[in-house]
């Protein structure tokens, strides 16, 4: 096992724990597990320790209406403002055991078993929570870091293969905002890495993670630095909110439409636009939409990265370096079309 | 005008200040503006000079629906991360607008213009905001404190009279446990304070007010210390919410109640008790209710004040000086009706 202890957060990251150590993290209060009725199937004896609330898998589920649920049943079940909430499950699951956490009796503690990949390297990570309100993504929710999150990659093997790639899509992520020899790594790993081969998981992870925990303690408000980590998620979540794409999926999307951007503004080359293109289609992740050029316009004019009119656009001067540009709304009109045009030439082996 | 600086708050007190010069404090972003119909009656011309939102009047709209109606207008008005909210109005606006803030889009800056006394001296300061669940009080928010609240005794000029003397409910609480010296100025100047004398009651409000910025600096997160603010709410919530009385009114039986549970403890005498019920009866507060037993020990059996299945309740050593004392949730079923039949036999002069 490894830990990364996110400082200013309080937080701790154990990499390569075996989940069912968790009550030796567990604070000396009554604790109360948070799953999806997957995570239930597969793990049930395990869950059935803890007094434990079960909600539905899927993004869908990310809204107001399953946190009054699971508030109505944490009073049920006694829960109070001394009480521990365990979520256990992907970024869903995460998500909205953190919300409920940070605002049931105005907070109380909680912790994570991380059971996908996307959310052992991104989603369960850095203390952001949230739910969905008519459709737009995470309008609602706070920061506040779990006390701790545990990262097992043994539970991986459950993950659906389409899950398993859409993780893929964060790590690709963290590479080209940060790390270049991780993209390396990525390149001329694959085959192990898609065959989740549990050496290199554990180190890949780390990694990942390591890279977060390093944004996320230099910026934990997402006042600068913070914002590059949603790099292809501007696009990304607007093409998400409007086809059956996981978050993965659609983040690769958003990323190569980045990347466009990026070249267009005179920084990526086109070499690396290859090269970048290869990794995503190697990881199975698809680089080009057919969602309409106005669906994507207009929620991106709703986006919460918006400031006085413009938007904040993380842009890769080259892989393993982002930078942060503001592009007012207005040139969304013109610049969506060409880059959704310019990702449908682009070879798709996916 | 008075300022209290809340220190680790980063939240300033301006007392006495005219609510019309907010501007000066407001930082140079775009402001949209929370109040509810009464304040829009009374203020249009102020409140129309922002863009605003208007909500619905008294503690039943401080539900889920109110706030998901405020963020569709918000984003409607091209409220983001990087605008300002300002809240408008008493202690239910106050609650909500800065839930808003602190939860849209992960949170933005907020301020009040306080206009109920009751907000002045309490509902406003200290960061706590919420909104109810199920009929249960506060049931959802978090600790977050506003940028600056103004505290404008003019407002109060437009206020009922059994708001004004709901406020003066928590002025009373303030003396009661922290400072016998303003409770002796409450009995001393009865007549003038309940004529909103203006020089009187800015020095009231900033006394009550410096009272409640010392509880909440020593601890912000109610750890300990700022329990003590909670004297009268626990039976107060309960009476509050069964019954159409105001939050002052209920917490005014509630501080009986809580007297009367602290002389039977050994605590107060009762000579004290007379003279608080004295106080209470001379601002027109009552101090006896007719709610049932088993309703009030329903509600409080769900207290978020209750760990371990303890509530914590705030008594009087004496008058200015509270204690906290942690009493078995089994123990209400003897000591409720005890307690509600004393009240009922004081003498009653309101």
């Amino acid at each position: 096992m490894r830990i990364i202890n996110v400082e200013n957060q309080n937080s701790q990251i154990y990499i390569g724990e075996n989940y069912k150590n968790v009550r030796q993290y567990l604070p000396d209060k009554p604790c109360f597990l948070i799953c999806d009725s997957n995570i239930h199937n597969y793990y049930q004896d395990f869950v059935e320790q803890f007094p434990h609330i079960i909600i539905e898998t899927g993004e869908k589920i990310k809204n107001w209406t399953t946190v009054e649920s699971i508030i109505e049943q944490l009073l049920e079940l006694g829960a109070d403002r001394n009480s521990f909430i365990l979520g256990m499950g992907g970024g869903v699951v995460c998500d909205i055991a953190g919300f409920v956490a940070s605002v049931y009796m105005r907070g109380m503690e909680f912790g994570f078993i991380s059971t996908s990949l996307l959310s052992q390297v991104d989603a369960s990570l850095g203390g952001k929570n949230g739910i969905n309100i008519g459709g737009l993504k995470n309008m609602v929710g706070v920061f506040n870091p779990p006390k701790f999150v545990i990262c097992d990659p043994r539970l991986l093997n459950t993950l659906p293969a389409r899950e398993v790639r859409s993780g893929f899509g964060e790590i690709i992520k963290h590479a080209l905002i940060q790390d270049e020899k991780l993209f390396t790594y990525l390149e001329g790993n694959r085959e192990d890495l898609l065959n989740l081969e549990a050496d290199l998981m554990k180190d890949l992870i780390y990694r990942a993670v390591r890279i977060k925990a390093d944004v996320v303690q230099t910026d934990p408000l997402e006042k600068g630095e913070r914002k590059k980590l949603n790099f292809g998620h501007t696009f990304g979540h607007a093409i998400e909110n409007n086809s059956p794409l996981t978050h993965g999926e659609a983040v690769s999307i958003g990323m190569m439409l980045a990347c466009l951007l990026s070249n267009e503004m005179g920084k990526l080359t086109s070499q690396e636009i290859i090269r970048i293109q290869d990794l995503l289609n190697a990881y199975q992740l698809p680089v080009a939409t057919g969602v309409k050029n106005e669906t994507i316009i207009e929620y991106l004019s709703k986006d919460k990265k918006k400031e006085n009119n413009r938007i904040n656009f993380i842009m890769l001067e080259k892989i393993g370096k982002a930078i942060i540009q503001a592009i007012p709304v207005e040139s969304l009109n013109t610049c969506v079309p060409t880059l959704k045009q310019k990702a449908n030439l682009l070879p798709q082996k996916h």
